[in-house]
């Protein structure tokens, strides 16, 4: 069925688009004509692939999230143990530019899924996603003793993430105090309770 | 000079108005009208005292971070030792009510921040003014020795103040998950590396 791939297809670039116009302007910044024309189309082509404005930016929410977790499980398998959680995390801070582009979509996203409950849903799903890639990941290192015995994963999981959504936060708001270096060192402390001994 | 005093007065009355509105609607939902209307004001007399609607939104902002750190002080002042760093960080989670509601208002802000530097800014003096309170408790910690001597009271409140960011967007948006009670777990599994020995 080459048709509907097709149409899965533009409806991924017309999310791109419309994540690379949130992360310029912002979500209210970011009209429907600007991510139209970002995606090479017509507002009314548009029209056809996303009811409103709303189902488009689900959509750009769930693909950057797929996109966020594609990468944490690449990094996991690129390290073993403690480093492939280390890794894994570092997906989620805004440590180069696509990294800080990401993050703006995302602050945007958390700003309005407050008040959104399809969002909110969005949200929690993909979150749910990386914790257990966390959780498993830290699993792992128990087993190949790079993470203390009496670590508790799922707690551990949690507390990471926390740490890691709240250190992009404050990274993307305030770039020039918390760069790349700064946000590493943070995630290294972070994570040295995990250390055995 | 009363006529100033009542001018300020009615700036704070008004951008309180600002918050309960911001909290039930969003930043944008919430429209100066609805300001007004909260607040028992024109939009007229509302014109008076702020220019626009980003001038209100920071001064917003602005009192409801001078509230949340005059919270955290008389929270310090209660508790001695680490039980001070914990109960100045209960301050910046949404564990009741006016909490929640809190949260709300600042996640909302943090997602526009992104875009408006006046905004972030401000976020960015709040914030400073938070970390160096929980710096001085770390502080305290370490010489009465509920805290472990080798902790680094600056790396220590920057990570915690990450954590506790990334905690309560997560429990505003996953309220179900993350009820008072949980939340005050992983807080104290967070705290319990700055435990002596």
């Amino acid at each position: 069925m080459p048709k509907v791939v097709d149409h899965e297809q533009r409806r991924t670039e017309v999310a791109a688009a419309a994540r690379s116009a949130i992360a310029d302007r912002g979500l209210d910044g970011a009209t429907v004509r600007d991510i139209a024309a970002a995606a090479g189309v017509s507002t009314g082509v548009l029209a056809h692939y996303f009811r409103d404005k709303d189902e488009l930016l689900l959509q750009a929410l769930r693909d950057s999230y797929a996109a966020a977790a594609g990468r944490m499980l690449r990094a996991g398998r690129r390290n073993p143990g403690l480093e492939a959680v280390r890794g894994m995390l570092e997906e989620e801070l805004p440590l180069d530019d696509a990294g800080r582009t990401e993050l703006r979509v995302w602050l945007a996203f958390w700003g309005r899924a407050a008040f959104n409950p399809a969002l909110a849903d969005e949200q929690a799903a993909g979150c749910r996603v990386w914790r257990k890639l966390i959780e498993e990941a830290i699993r792992v290192g128990i087993e190949d003793g790079s993470v203390r015995a009496d670590a508790e994963p799922a707690e551990e999981a949690e507390a990471l993430m926390a740490f890691v959504d709240g250190l992009g936060l404050q990274a993307t708001l305030e770039p020039g105090r918390l760069p790349a270096e700064r946000q590493r060192e943070l995630l290294d402390l972070q994570l040295r309770r995990l250390r055995p001994g």
